[in-house]
């Protein structure tokens, strides 16, 4: 009997289930659609069709007997790993652009597509002009695309990467199953219900507070999925620059909490300081934000001419909400200087902690990066001795050095190489990196002509396609999807 | 008796050396300026300045007798090496720009100093926003800092930083000593010396040529001495573009040729054909230019509208100017198209082969990349395979592969963080962009307002400084100049 390389019936039983749960969350727009008078039906047409399908992959035969490698025909193994990240995003996105279509809100696929990629991926660059005249339900399926990436990002963080080995991820990965190992760890699934349930508390947290607070339940329920996703879909044309500034200073405060590394977050709630204290990321970021804070709020003072407290405000909620991708905006950072527009190009490659709902780079990286760095002038002067890198008390392997420098490297090849796809498209340089830089990090605003003011729904469709699958590589940390695209992982040897 | 941690007679001796070879070279300027009837005084009294700077040099004592750890009180050791590069080129441009300051063609220490680094890296960036009005003994110095600049990378390539051990260079000098020993091997000079007579050959060969080919003899010696040197300086406010389209292509070729390895044109001379095509990096940098060449040509071909052989040869010359780092300019590469703009862009960072004169990141070291890029997907499907990278068929050391990746990290950091210094000193985002890019690859001209049809002269005299220092950073291949301003280079042990 021929060996098999791939098993696809457990790939086919969790893209069911995500399907499953996809389809039911996209029948709890509804009831917004009912309130605000609007047509409830495209969300249910939508709803049943993601459901049938998810049916109709639940029928996936098993393979066999004996024609493939592993014990069980439901056990995971890494190739399936990765087809499994592949084929959910695959179809999260598929699936989660019908609303769109079925309701003609972003009647063009290309257009739809690019929404939901930048939903799920809580990327947050959208392709609506206006977004205050779109159904109240169809937005809050948007705000939701979002918060659904999120979980996503948490599980795939916790269960599938460290699984896969990439991008050095053994460094944060809670209870990583390390590399040896290629079956999924059972007190995985254990972990990641523990970090949902920290996602799910503070956005309904977040919610009730921006409720407390002054906004509308509409309101305060899509910023809160949106924000502690990462993500910065917006219900308002101004996005968070239209709301009172207490509650700019609370997604401030949410946004920050959102870019920390979830098992420091569950650390924290459960008062064990000395633990949370003892990571070198967690400083960096504090440090960094501080910092950023600081000089960004001095020089917007000094430049604008505007009080003090607004100076701060826009300031340290800009870093922020770039600093953890988020992309919320409440002020033009490009018209600011060109110091300042500079250093926030460069914000868009950061990204905050690992583990965390952020895109972009992760701090984790930068951090290993600089300190090797630091430590290769005294290697040089020392050529004898070894000089081991170390990261929240701990020698970090060259193993996994060598896996974060190929990560930054080939993210930064990926940026220039995607910045010249798009100037061939027609984008102006400085359009270009933008979007590049912030599909890439997944982020939302970038520079240029797809700046803080600005949308996506001026660009081609071939443009759209390429950032949709940028948005991808980003989210999936590269490997995990540009591997598919080589020929070893397609050898049975 | 205390010990000394550095031996700083050896270092004098060779600045001393170096002073005066470049005061000597100051005086071959006054036949020109006879010639054109202008003031010799000013290149008569900087060449005997530098040469009496040298005489006082020589006079630094030896270290008392037991104080150093070396057996020769002129042995050189690491230590040393590092200072004797950094204070050879500060010596070199302290003195090198004493010809514009008393000519008072550069009054200005800034100015002066930024012309005379620009030489001397082979940058080729200038202050001058008038070339033609400038006494024509004076151009042939500022010509001729780009040629001496050029011999001492040479030097240094075979010399200096094999000794050092630093950004991977083990891969292309000839005949390294290796990272265990710390003494100059004594066949280095041996090598040093037959590749700067195939230098000397080279830029003999080019002059008279071009002098056959029509230039005068003027023109024929400066623009000799600046291509071999791949450093981009010329009489003419417009570059090579003023030149006969016969001396473009013969420019073209030699700039090719000049950013070919050393150590491989000398197999060539000698005929060792096998040897030469076992070269990655020979047949990487030929293939690259050969497919850029082309794509450029279609596109400028196509947009331009000028004739197929005008759109073919400035295509090709802006390609090889910029890929070996020279930097001349026949046709305003930014005005071209945005997506050619942008691959001029990356271009000013790839660098023509190690062991050249040539600037940039080098091609050697982007190969090393991407092949272990491509091979990290390997070794992901493949965790327990071990998947070596292999060079002119010949496997490269983990430690190599480890070099070169912080080389590269180390440059792209540089070159952001250089950016926002640039940009927080007032240049918009391109110019920033595009003056750092240009002068840690040592190219010349940029992007933004430091374009290809612009110049320095007009940016300030803390701006120029730093692109001093960066032009230096660069040309040393970073970590030799860097290490000197960490703490481990000073202590004992
Ligand atoms: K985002
Ligand atoms: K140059």
């Amino acid at each position: 009997m021929n060996k098999r390389l791939i098993n696809f019936r457990p790939i086919a039983r969790v893209v069911s289930v995500l399907l499953l749960i996809i389809g039911a969350l996209m029948l709890t727009g509804m009831p917004f659609s009912y309130y605000f008078g609007e047509s409830m039906l495209p969300l249910l047409y939508a709803g049943l069709t993601t459901i049938g399908a998810a049916g109709l992959l639940f029928l996936v035969p098993r393979a066999p007997r004996g024609s493939l490698p592993q014990p069980s025909d439901l056990t995971i193994r890494k190739r399936e790993g990765y087809l499994i990240v592949a084929l959910s995003w695959t179809a999260m996105v598929t699936f989660g652009m019908l609303p769109y279509l079925y309701s003609g809100m972003l009647p063009n696929v290309a257009d739809a597509l690019f929404e939901t990629v930048s939903g799920m991926t809580t990327t947050g660059a959208s392709t609506l002009s206006d977004i205050e005249i779109q159904p109240r339900g169809l937005l809050y399926w948007r705000s939701l695309t979002q918060w659904i990436g999120g979980m996503g990002i948490i599980v795939l963080t916790v269960a599938i990467f460290p699984l896969l080995g990439i991008g050095g991820i053994e460094l944060f990965a809670a209870e990583a199953p390390g590399p040896t190992s290629d079956k999924l760890h059972p007190r995985i699934s254990e972990t990641a219900k523990r970090l949902w349930f920290i996602y799910v508390g503070l956005t309904l947290l977040l919610g009730v507070l921006m409720y407390v607070m002054g906004l509308s339940g509409y309101d305060a329920i899509n910023h809160s999925l949106t924000t502690m996703a990462t993500g910065g879909f917006s219900v308002y044309n101004g996005s968070a620059g239209v709301f009172p500034p207490r509650i700019q200073y609370l997604i401030t405060i949410f946004m920050f909490l959102a870019g920390v590394n979830y098992t420091v977050l569950y650390l924290s709630i459960k008062m064990r300081w000395s633990e949370v204290w003892q990571s070198d990321e967690l400083k960096a970021y504090i440090g960094l934000v501080i910092v950023l804070s600081l000089f960004f709020t001095a020089r917007v003072w000094y430049i604008t001419g505007n009080p003090l407290e607004q100076s701060f405000r826009e300031s340290v909620f800009q870093v922020v909400s770039l600093i953890t991708t988020t992309g919320f905006v409440t002020a033009d950072y490009t018209s600011w200087a060109p110091s300042l527009t500079m250093i926030c190009f460069v914000l868009l490659f950061l990204g905050a902690c690992a583990g965390s709902t952020s895109g972009g780079i992760k701090i984790i990286r930068n951090l290993v990066f600089l300190k090797n760095s630091y430590l290769e002038f005294r290697r040089i002067v020392h050529p004898q001795a070894i000089i081991p890198l170390r990261l929240n008390g701990q020698i970090v392997p060259g193993r996994i050095i060598t896996h974060i420098f190929n990560f930054l490297l080939l993210y930064l090849i990926l940026f220039v190489f995607g910045s010249v796809v798009l100037s061939v498209l027609g984008l102006d340089f400085m359009t270009a990196i933008g979007a590049m830089a912030t599909s890439l990090g997944n982020v939302g605003p970038g520079i240029g002509e797809v700046g803080p003011v600005d949308n996506f729904s001026w660009l081609s469709a071939p443009v759209k396609l390429v950032l949709c699958f940028v948005m991808i590589i980003g989210r999936l940390e590269l490997f995990t999807v540009l591997v598919l695209f080589t020929p070893y992982f397609w050898r049975l040897n």
